[in-house]
């Protein structure tokens, strides 16, 4: 699309609660305020937690407009817009860009330590209500206005949009967790859940020189996605542990991410960690029961236990190189969950509901 | 004493079960075998567990000499054994030295992944049962044989053997536990349990620049101590997580440290962290009922839990430096036991028992 149109009005499709389709608005093309970017939105797919509040399982303020997973191009900039990305080079009209899923301030508790995902002034894409001129603030929509303290990314040309636009949410989360979980190279990973965020995790296990990948799902299909993201090895989280003793002289593993969401899924990790080894807990974001720990085991066997939310702007970066460079390495191609048009959001809506485990885009 | 007396023998306090007397009991002088140093001991401090022992709630392979906290002087190296210290520096006869409380293979897989203390062909002084020829394997005995691997370390004159014994156990666990959660200067610092460690704790904590040092135990009359030891502020566990909110405009504690041993402890460290915060668990080496851990709060507050036990030869370094350098500043001359003979092992045991939070020296 093209927010120059005649009437200069772009479309944006509202979310106003569980149970209804969303619906096609027109509204005035915003123009960038100081500090903000105007992006014309070539391509937005829809994440999980899209399909959670869809679905009523995940409450959003309404009305809104959904979606954080996006790609588009500059249209114009704000007086004092950032004219650099996050690598520093230079941002143009008419770039194809990425950006971090929220905004944040730079300037509180959180962001001078290092969690601008934690951010007291926390602007998040896909999950603000909607006000008068304020309403092009997620990805299901031909325009988006990107707020100050969004970090922007250009994109090499050789990723497609279908694949960028996932980078800002699910894989740069992996990559914040291999930030967080330290040097995999010559270790024994396993990856709990194979969801499109443990598939991430398979993959940047492998390109990272773990010795042995060990993909653990509660579905034993899951397999042959799991050995297509470059796990080694799979087993279900009834055998995993055996498995990573198997395979490292009765240890355990070195290092185990969490991103099915179960919280039996904890004190599988944790059981099935060695001593001195990491888990970095990622895939828990709604309540549910709690898991036993014992202390005496964490402190005899010294296990490090990270939880992870979201990710930082640096994490944006990375995942973007490692799909420019490793996409093609693994089967990242069936993620595709097909394109529709904007026009045909709530068609695209009932398809990823679906398809857990695609991306399905919506490309204006 | 003086290991060159003229039948050859020196005396050794062997432990043969809960509920039977320390024996005082004379054995051969050994020759240090290959790697091996015999050194005549000048000072053994009564560790928390070795009052565990003796009473029965912990389970030691007997017959055994007791005690790892030692300080004494070289008197004679066998063929092979190392002439340096973990500094580097040169070792002769006659230095005063203390040694770490285990010694490791170096080759392992734990040693080669920075984790010494749980090496696969562990030797721990104190921990041993004795067999012909290898009596002098722990602390309340006139000589000791350090065997190779053990990390050797002269001590500064200045540093009385009473205050250097303990270095090699809480100190340096203590080091051990500020390695792992990284810089706490400007932080606000919860130490939950007052006693020998915790106390160490607060000072480091207060040496290295903690903005708060919020002192935690179950008994309100640790606070004296606590400040004396660098605390700023004191509560108890039902106190602990609103004043470390207090001090941090709602936030919670950046740093936690567990060595109350408390399985519930580990519930409140949780919940006194902030977002984002670090707890350090190491009081818990026996065990008790699990505790509940959520894991949403893990992952949406981004929390690192991170179990320790013993620790590594550099951190019998830092706490020799830190003792050397830090001790007079706080109340270490509190720690203060009372010294006994050799001979009166069993009262020294006996005061030990009922001197929780004191070290009770034992000079042959």
């Amino acid at each position: 699309m093209n927010t120059e149109r005649s009437n200069g009005k772009a479309l944006a499709a509202v979310f106003k609660g569980h149970g209804l389709p969303l619906e096609l608005l027109e509204f005035p093309v915003p123009k960038p305020g100081p500090g903000e970017i105007l992006v014309d939105i070539s391509c937005g797919t829809i994440c999980g937690s899209d399909v959670h509040t869809w679905h009523g399982r995940r409450n959003e303020p309404t009305p809104c407009v959904l979606g954080h997973e996006i790609v588009g191009r500059i249209v114009s900039f704000g007086k004092g817009a950032p004219r650099t990305d996050l690598r520093g080079e230079a941002l143009r009209e008419g770039d194809r860009v990425t950006w971090t899923l929220a905004a944040s301030c730079g300037e509180c508790f959180f962001c001078r330590k290092g969690l601008p995902q934690k951010c007291e002034h926390l602007f998040k894409y896909g999950h603000t209500a909607i006000a008068p001129g304020r309403e092009f603030s997620g990805g299901f929509a031909e325009c988006c206005i990107l707020t100050a303290g969004t970090g922007v990314l250009r994109l090499p040309d050789e990723l497609a949009d279908t694949l960028a636009a996932p980078a800002n949410c699910a894989v740069a989360t992996v990559a914040a967790a291999f930030r967080l979980a330290g040097l995999v190279e010559d270790s024994v990973v396993v990856v709990i859940g194979c969801g499109v965020l443990g598939l991430n995790a398979c993959s940047m296990a492998a390109a990272a020189g773990a010795s042995q990948v060990i993909g653990c799902d509660l579905f034993p299909a899951r397999e042959v996605a799991a050995k297509g993201f470059g796990a080694t090895l799979f087993a279900t989280p009834s055998g995993v542990r055996d498995l990573a003793r198997e395979v490292t002289n009765g240890r355990g593993a070195d290092f185990v991410f969490e991103f099915s969401g179960a919280n039996q899924a904890v004190a599988t990790a944790i059981s099935t960690l060695r001593t001195g080894g990491t888990a970095v807990i990622a895939g828990t974001t709604m309540p549910d029961t709690p898991v036993a720990l014992d202390p005496n085991d964490l402190v005899r066997r010294m296990l490090t236990l990270k939880g992870l939310h979201n990710y930082a702007p640096s994490d944006l970066v990375t995942a973007v190189d490692f799909l420019a460079a490793q996409g093609k390495r693994f089967a990242y191609e069936s993620f595709a969950g097909g394109n529709f048009r904007l026009e045909d959001i709530n068609e695209a809506f009932a398809k990823a509901s679906d398809s857990a485990g695609l991306r399905v885009a919506v490309c204006p």
